[in-house]
Order: structure tokens, then C-alpha cells, then sequence
């Protein structure tokens, strides 16, 4: 049987440099691609534009400007050799290089006698600014008591597990995980793509144990993106660190010598949330009672009484009755950070459809951090709103999960090989 | 409490022009962003780029070029009042044409004493090419032997509940409903919006019944954009009907007077059909098993034996030892519509995570096509690919449901104002 191309290989990028502005509107949307006719090819196809690298002193996906699509997976090994955990994760990375630079998964795509290496559903799409982002949970090292994988010991202490959280309402089954993968990208299909095709290479080796689509960022990491709007209709993340902020990132979300162990040094620690709103009941309360609650104005999202997003919030003012104006219980207030507690929020809306008995969306929004040291940063900061934050009417922690993602790799190395090398 | 904002109200569309090219980034994503910031603002701010009328001949999100993502709701009316109803569609009409315009759902935003009309998550985006199309199911006419509003004698035969089709393994839950809601956008948040707000102004009169969520569309409505792929990495729907192909749309999707009733003349019936695809055993399945199944090569998407996707397929052709090119059982084979069975495609691709049980994908194909009768265009059609079509190995049609759409909206009426209100 002939197969209609040259014997050769063709990589994704080969391809889209062939079907030119065509490609590149699947990959921007049909927005873009209306928006670009006008404005040449060229531009459209420079893959500049929308590639990551993935090879870095960091892992891409915590400080590249956020992207608008989310698949996250947490995974469960199944084996229990560590010498397979090694072989699965120097795959991933180099499949994840590939795939972040617009190619194939892998390179035997041709052969009419075996399975592609490459699930195809990507071929023609740009790269869309992929990065895929690797993470270790507790249960990595340790499960039921068991020390997995001899590697117990080199558990950091800011990887012990999230303790427990007033009102937390967790799913087991969307919590949690040995190890996860976040990718992100300006086009669902490519982040579906890459979730797909690194589970393949996992087949045997490990499981999924859950997933998380995501939409509409719900932040900003650079301060060339504009505040985006959460699914209460609230911009959401203004004070967020920004990438740009180098010495805010440095202080604050990577992780140092003096902090240990060595093998996360320029590594982070990820925090995942699956927040449920109570879509439903926010949506039947007034609108000064939803500014009450967050402490901002709806459509501006300034502070209240103030004109502008970026202005400071005034915890010391006063309305005309001599009332604090923003509200003693509103999350402005108690999420303020000491700055020990400053973290880089990732998160993106989510709908899971409606639940079936009620007929209510299962929506909201999926928190994702990354932070030096979870417990002197996320827990006391969450411990403080979970008690008396005014929106918890509104929300539910219906899923957690802690990972830790070690520094980036280095030319010829992968992610985790710092931990697992040494061993 | 002050506000923030002038007492006057605001739509969607002012905000958009204020935030200029920043706001057309977040709803072009950021690729479009990235593309557009050399392109200049103006461009990025021409709403004509972005906006299709609710109000035409035909309901839009049919001829629609395809926007790039689904949000799609079926719902069972709780009211036995006509009167009612027709409140609901009339209702739903006008806040369609709004936040089609990219306005708010609703004019009353900024009162402190009262939800607002509309939630706000797309308040600072763009229209992002939103379309919303309702339809009736069967059970709106007739549920459990009961004329629910007396229209069962208006009940289009078109509209008899589709026949048990071969392989089907409907999940009820996910399948029919007395009403449906298609929203489609370029931006997922812009679709979502739509729904909830559609569903919210339907409260008490209608619950949801199931929703579904899509991506990547699977088939291409206008000759402007490239046939895309779906998740078994296959280019799908090369041989759709196009938009542009008026005399096709006349003749296969748009209901005429003979059809009759006359209250759909102008309309088209949509079929939904959630296929599961079985990615695990596909993707362990040889290129040549693959191109087998479909008939065509993976790549280029060419008929077997052929270059170019465009290329006519040949059903005749033979190989050197005799063979035919495309197997018997081959979908393109069985799929090869007489002139009759034309259909207009409109499906997406879906995942909703990955199954508890066996960590397997819950991801395929939510097809959606539309025609101007379902007995006589999809039910031979998926008869014959049911019974003998290879790729069935590989797929599981998993829910069903079917709507008979009416016309558009004549300027100060509603969608399906042509059936409540001669009643």
C-alpha cells in the first residue's frame, strides 16, 4: 500500500511551514485567523511566536506568560522499579521537547506495520506556546508507609502533605497523585495532544488518577496580559507576581541551596485546587453584597471606593458613617499577604457540566500556585481565608493535590534527573 | 458604597472599545495577542471581525464558519404553561441578540440592591464570533403519551424520534431533551458564559439535562478554512458541505414548503451524536490498520492510492495484485453519500477526562450535523456505516439526540415565535 508521501520523516513544524497562514489559523482560532488574513503569512507562521523552550534553568509553564488552555493529569505508578521511573521520565522529557517545539511526539511515524509514535491529532497545528511542567507528589516517596523507591529520605520537608483545611470537602479521586504533568497552550487540541501522548508513553508504568481541563486563565504572569475575569465575573489575580519581577520570583517561588535538598534547587512547589463555585447561589445575591464579599468593585475591580484595578488597597478607610469600607470579612482583606505568604497563582476556570441530580454547574475555578515553601506560603494564607473569608458561602475546595517540580533540564539530562540520578 | 463607575450603564461592547487591543488579546488568545500586537489596534478592535447577526433568514451557527469551540445544552421544561414558554424563548432571543452584539445578557448591571442581569466572566471580552441556536426535541411535543402544551399535532414527522441504530450504547442521561442551546465562539469563555446565562434566565421554568463541551471543531462550514483533524489524527469532513455552496444548503439542510410544517420552513433538524472514541486501542493499532479503516492516508488526508486530500475518491481503483485501493468495509466507502444523504457536519472534538474504573480516555467526537430531514439524510447514512464500517472497532456512539430548529428571528420577533404563537 502506498502511503501517498515521501518515505521520509516530516516533523509538525516541516508541515506547518508548508500549509502556512491555513495552519496557522487552526492555531490561533478562528479569530486570529480572521484577524491575520489581512496582515501576510509571514508573521503568521514565524514559530518564534509560539514556541517555549523547554530546556531551562526552570521548568517552562510557572513564569512563561500564561497561556489560555490547561490539561493537567496526576498519574499513579504502577511499577515499582525505579529503574523504569528513570526510563519514563527521561521519555517524557524528550518527548516533551519535541512536542514544545511543534514536532511529533516521537519520530517512527511512517511505518505501515506499527502504530505511529505520534497520535496525529496535532500535526498540522502550531506549536501554540506549549510547556509541559513535571511534579513528584508525597505519595512518590512514601505510600501507606512504604518507601516506594529508596527515596524516602530525600522527601523535602516542604513536600509533607497539605494539612487539613477548614471546609475542605476533598474528592479522593481528584486528589493527589505520585507524579503530574501541566500543559498548557494557546490551543486546547495541542494541550489534549501532549496530555495523550505522554500517557501513552506511560502505558504500563503508570495510571491516570485524574484530569483537569482548563480555560480563561484566571491570572496574569506577565505584565503584558491584561487581568482576566474568574466565573464570578471578577478580575482575578491583580496583585499576582508578575515574571518580569525576577526579584520577586527569586525570593518567593524558586527554591534555594539554604532551603534543600539539593536535587530542587531552581525547582518550585505546585499547589492545585479544584475550587467549585456555587455558580447557582452567587449568581441570586446583589451586586453590592458580591463587592462586599470580594472587597472590589464588579467591573472595574478596584478596591472599593477606589477608581482604578491598581490601586492600593486601603484597609484603614472609612465610609461616611465612619464604617470600614471594605468589609472586616471581605477576601481582599484576609487574603492579603505578609510578604513571606506572596505566591505565583497559575489557575484557570473550569466546567465539568452540570451534576445530575440537581442540575447545577459544576464550575469554578482550578488554583494552581507555585511557591518556595508551600507551608510557609499557601497553608497560612488558606488556613486565614478558610476561616473567615465572607466568599466561602460561595465556594468549595472539592479537590488538592501537592507536587514538587525539580529545576529545569539541562542540555542532555531531563526533568527529575536531580533526584533520580543521584540515587 | 459608591461604585466606581458612572451611574450609567455600559455594555460589553463600550468596555471593549476602552480596553482596545489588550481586550482583543484575551479573546483572541494569546496567540492571536502575540500575532496582533505588530498588526495594530484597530484591527484588533473591528468589531465586524467578531460579530455574526442573531437576527437573519436562517438561525446563525449553521452556515456560521465554524468557530473553534462548543458549548452545547439540552433542557427539560418544568412549566406546563405555553404562555411560559413562549416568556422563555422570547427572553432567550433577546438576550441571544445581545450578548451575540457582545452586550450583557440583561440591561440592569449596576444596581447595589440587585443581582445583576448578566454574571460577568465576558464582560471585557470580545463577542468572539458568538452564535446561539435553539431547537425542540420530540419530548417538547409529546413525553410519555401526554401532549404537554397542545402541539402535538404540529410535531414535524421529521422530528419522529430517531430508530434504534446498530452499536448503539446510549447513556439516556447524556442523550435528548425538550430544548437545546448550541453555543459556539472562538472563545470557550464567551460560550460558557452564553449557557449559563440562557440557563439562568430559564430557571424555574427549565433544568438542564446534560451539557457538553467541545474543541477543535471536526469539520470545516466554509471554503476559508482548512479541513481540520479529529482526536484519531485524521483530517475529518473534507467532503462537507460548504457554506458558500448555496444551492447545496437549499437543497440538503434548509426545511422548504413542501416539507412542511410550515412553521419550520426555513429551518433544519439537528442530529447530535456523542462518539466515544476507543483512543487506547486505536492508538495501538498499526498506520496501515489505520489508513485501512478510514480509506485514506493519515497525513495528507488523500483518498489510498491518492495525493492530495481533494483528490476525488476512487472506489474502483485496484492495487497491483487486484485488490481494491480502499477496502470494502472502509469508511469513505460506506460514508459515500448518495445525493440524497448530504448532510451539513458541525461536530467537535470532546474529552472529559479520563474514566475512574480503567484510567482509560473519555474523549472522541461530538458530531453534530444538520439537515433537512434526519430520516432520509443521517439514519440511512449511519445504518449502513453501523453495520459494516471498519472503524467501528475503534468508536462507541454513547448518547443521541435530535432538535428540529426553526428559522431566525424576523427583527422584533423570536426563535420559534413561527410555532408557539399560532398555537
Amino acid at each position: 500500500m502506498s502511503n501517498g508521501k515521501a518515505d521520509g520523516k516530516i516533523s509538525r513544524r516541516d508541515l506547518f511551514r508548508v500549509t502556512g497562514a491555513a495552519g496557522a489559523g487552526l492555531a490561533l482560532g478562528a479569530g486570529g485567523y480572521s484577524a491575520l488574513r489581512g496582515a501576510g503569512d509571514e508573521t503568521a507562521a514565524l514559530p518564534g511566536l509560539q514556541t517555549v523552550a523547554f530546556r531551562d534553568v526552570h521548568q517552562a509553564g510557572m513564569a512563561t506568560a500564561q497561556q489560555e488552555h490547561l490539561h493537567f493529569a496526576a498519574l499513579d505508578l504502577v511499577t515499582e522499579e525505579i529503574s523504569e521511573v528513570r526510563d519514563l521520565l527521561r521519555a517524557w522529557s524528550e518527548a516533551a521537547e519535541r512536542m514544545t517545539r511543534g514536532e511529533t511526539a516521537g519520530d517512527d511515524n511512517f511505518s505501515q506495520f506499527l502504530p505511529p509514535d505520534d497520535t496525529g491529532e496535532a500535526f498540522d497545528l502550531s506549536p501554540a506556546r506549549l510547556t509541559l511542567t513535571f511534579g513528584f507528589g508525597p505519595s512518590f516517596f512514601e505510600k501507606d508507609g512504604e518507601d516506594r523507591f529508596g527515596l524516602a529520605d530525600r522527601r523535602p520537608v516542604a513536600l509533607a502533605p497539605l494539612p487539613p483545611l477548614t471546609g475542605d470537602v476533598l474528592d479522593e479521586g481528584r486528589s493527589d497523585g505520585d507524579l503530574c504533568v501541566q500543559a498548557s497552550a494557546d490551543d486546547p487540541q495541542v494541550a489534549f495532544h501532549a496530555v495523550r501522548n505522554l500517557v501513552r508513553i506511560s502505558r504500563g508504568l503508570a495510571v491516570v488518577r485524574w484530569s483537569q481541563l482548563g480555560f480563561g486563565r484566571t491570572a496574569s504572569t506577565s505584565k503584558t496580559q491584561a487581568t482576566p475575569r474568574n466565573l464570578m465575573g471578577l478580575k482575578d489575580g491583580t496583585n499576582n507576581i508578575k515574571a518580569e519581577d525576577t526579584d520577586l520570583m527569586d525570593q518567593h517561588v524558586w527554591v534555594h541551596e539554604e532551603d534543600g535538598p539539593s536535587w530542587m534547587v531552581g525547582g518550585t512547589y505546585l499547589v492545585a485546587r479544584r475550587i467549585r463555585m456555587l455558580i447557582e447561589v452567587w449568581d441570586r445575591v446583589s451586586l453590592g453584597e458580591q463587592e462586599t464579599s470580594i472587597g472590589r468593585h464588579k467591573y472595574s475591580g478596584a478596591p472599593i471606593g477606589k477608581d482604578d484595578e491598581f490601586d492600593p488597597v486601603d484597609l484603614e478607610a472609612k465610609d461616611e458613617n465612619g464604617e470600614p469600607l471594605i468589609a472586616a470579612d471581605a477576601h481582599v482583606r484576609l487574603a492579603r499577604r505578609s510578604d513571606e505568604e506572596k505566591i505565583l497563582r497559575r489557575g484557570y476556570s473550569f466546567t465539568d457540566g452540570f451534576d445530575a441530580e440537581r442540575g447545577q454547574l459544576d464550575a469554578g475555578l482550578f488554583f494552581i500556585s507555585f511557591q518556595r515553601d508551600p507551608h510557609k506560603q499557601f497553608v497560612p494564607l488558606q488556613q486565614r481565608l478558610a476561616a473567615n473569608d465572607r466568599l466561602n458561602e460561595y465556594i468549595r475546595h472539592t479537590a488538592s493535590a501537592l507536587f514538587a517540580c525539580p529545576p529545569g533540564a539541562h542540555e542532555s539530562g531531563y526533568v527529575g534527573e536531580t533526584l533520580l540520578e543521584q540515587a
